[in-house]
């Protein structure tokens, strides 16, 4: 039985002169580009460059849409208004979709980014407002986020398909949830260890706990998340991709 | 014969707690409102009440682009590169444009705000950025601007619908010109005066020197600029609405 | 017995062309201005007017230091690291010492603005990370705040001075708070009445309820917060300086 | 006899997450830190994290002041009216002063950055108001500048004291200027021979065009610029410290 999964990473992190994310190399390595929309990192100058590469690959693009706050890279949590959070996911996904044209593609999905990724997965109101944006703007957008989050939860009722990723990087507990970053092995670093869990993860649905445990992860990952933020870190996403050809799995973007 | 104009006015100059423009009062005065679109002025909450606001009213939507300057409201010039501003005007474009949609509507045209504006109506590099981003866009936005300017030239010249606007509370020179703000009478404050100069502009395409002259607007204009950042200009906007329909002119959104 | 009492209100809080606060007409009412800095509100040259005002008429200036956060005008709480928000605080307080200094006089003082007010007054972790930055920049500068807060008692802890404010358009509960801005009532707009409060504040150290009941402010404020981003406000604010001046209360900056 | 020279370099012209100078190994290198203020670089986190680094090693704090444009690292000329430009240089210059003298010590100069060095070394409007912000902070500040600017011609003759910088990696002409960049051999790149063009600039007040012709600086550099954005820049800045060492020249601040 022949599987599929979409690989998707953060492109486009980086601000005027700086760079953070290596755009070129990702975009040689995912079948979807989240893409830093100018609230905690992009520039336009940045998002039309990497908008370019994307449609050039074949490279879905998704909006990566955060809180306004580009001195703290979106990391940190905001309490603001549901009204006010639509209004601002909605300007993200307008400026992007410029882009998206202009080089002869489309926005194809959502994913929020940091802080508002993880306030989202349990906030219902952020989540909510965070799925206005997305159906008034387009009800055929994907939203791509955790498993069993309430932002998945909300998409799902609003008619928005919904994607689960899995992280092959990050350590899961038996619960089958992310372990803590700051737990010891939370971050698995080799780049074969890394490959082997994405195989396994797609063609079993499972993952390894660091005490050696077998979990399920229900419901299969649709999507992996790898990174690129550093060299190594894009290493790691090219050992994930030819570790899953290898295998005999077919990579392709969810939307 | 019956004729036909626009009125145009710039919308959406707010930011967060700060209000400048009346939008409720213009948008029951104008046929084409120019939304601020975040980069001189207007936030997300701001662009996507005013373009809700536009929608329900049938006032066609316009993308009011201008330099990355908020604490200069856009009214310093800045040496960007053609290909920076053909970004930042793609970005904004966008960004309106999703709260366009959002509203049932669509983005119509534009119009450079401020500093941008002076510069593109005689600078070709800037002129050209401004048309490339238009093109890329959506190759059948027209493009709002001063008659003669080279912007409205490259923007033909590239296929873009264009429009020239008149200002009926400016002076003009015998040359047909805009005379310069700082001279005696370049500001027509008196609503009559200004509303029964806007009638002569659209029904005989004249307008008069401060000196007596009697000048010709060519080309004819098809919109008219009028201006609701008091409550003064509210005032004379509504005169001229009503001259004009007085007038027996019929006011209509050129896009 | 003569009393003092020092009158507070912020300034300086609008940003490039837009205006906020009545600062040329609250320099003449307050003996404290808390001038905004630039992160919720306040541009360089909207800073140095104020504090040229302030100068001239011999009205401390005290640094009103804020979340970053200029579209939310700081009313956003924000979950910043300790370290992340001294750094803040020291910007904004340096900032603000240039344009005071250039005007011949210094930050006497510190006051937090909108969320910070809020999350500093029982956040011992924010609070701390404030009296940080106040004790690294001027260890002889006030702490201007809510009196029982935990950033005084912080700032008292650390040895700078304290100062509680009291709020006399602001209806107070039995326990000696302030009441919820949302409950019938929790808002005094007669200039009269504020004014009759405001001496009853200073010469009684005591606040009426909405039901009736008096209240001992302890300890006995020695600054009373009056608004002046409206007209009416401004009024209010003139009400409360005349009746505190015709009750025989000197007016005097505690710093 | 014995020769002294100032080294400078731009710091701390990161922001957020983002790095760019590699600050740790610069400090140990210059006498003098023109540390980015947070117009075009330099977040309040890196400034105190730059300036506590300078302080502890002794090193001259220097303001390293720009236009506001952080996304186009104040590359970008701007037209700013004198005194808006006067306001936004002494916010800057008291933000740094802040985390200065809450590290122990003090901002000792001003060097504008980018657009600003550009433009101030011809234009006498913006040169006199980067001086009357420098003078109404502190006029005892030193400025650093190009040798023969209106810059350092203004600010002479505000009474500042003035201080001419010379370019070891930059070629210069036979006049003595800085050859354009674009120009082929504009930038020297091997580090023994910027080491050796430093030892020549000290202690002979001469460089070689890329010609072969010999040029007198006049007068005599007192501070030599190096730079510290890449690996490379920071091997050369190293490479010209140890030269200048081994020719028996003394490294200090000129402030």
């Amino acid at each position: 039985m022949s599987q599929a999964i979409d690989l998707n990473a953060d492109l486009g992190e980086g601000f005027g002169v700086y760079r953070l994310t290596d755009d070129e190399a990702l975009v040689e390595v995912v079948t979807s580009a989240s893409v830093a929309c100018g609230f905690h990192a992009g520039d336009p100058a940045t998002m039309q460059r990497v908008c370019q590469l994307a449609a050039r690959r074949g490279v879905a693009i998704g909006a990566q849409v955060s809180y306004h706050d580009r001195v703290g890279f979106g990391r940190r949590a905001l309490e603001i208004d549901a009204a006010e959070l639509t209004a601002d996911v909605l300007y993200q996904l307008g400026a992007l979709q410029g882009f998206a044209q202009a080089a002869g593609a489309r926005v194809a999905y959502v994913k929020p980014h940091g802080a508002l990724y993880t306030r989202a997965a349990f906030d219902v109101v952020q989540a909510e407002a965070v799925v206005a944006a997305v159906t008034a703007f387009d009800p055929h957008l994907a939203v791509l986020g955790l498993p069993g989050s309430v932002l998945l939860a909300c998409a799902g009722a609003a008619g928005l398909p919904t994607v689960g990723e899995a992280f092959p990087d990050r350590a899961y507990t038996a619960a089958g949830r992310l372990a803590d970053r700051r737990t010891p092995g939370a971050l698995v670093v080799d780049p074969a260890e890394v490959a082997a869990r994405a195989v396994r993860m797609v063609t079993w649905a499972r993952v390894r706990t660091p005490d050696g445990e077998e979990v399920v992860l229900e419901p299969r990952p649709r999507s992996l998340c790898v990174h690129g933020d550093t060299p190594g870190a894009v290493g790691i996403a090219r050992a994930v991709r030819a570790a899953l050809r290898e295998a005999g799995v077919h990579l392709a973007a969810f939307a």
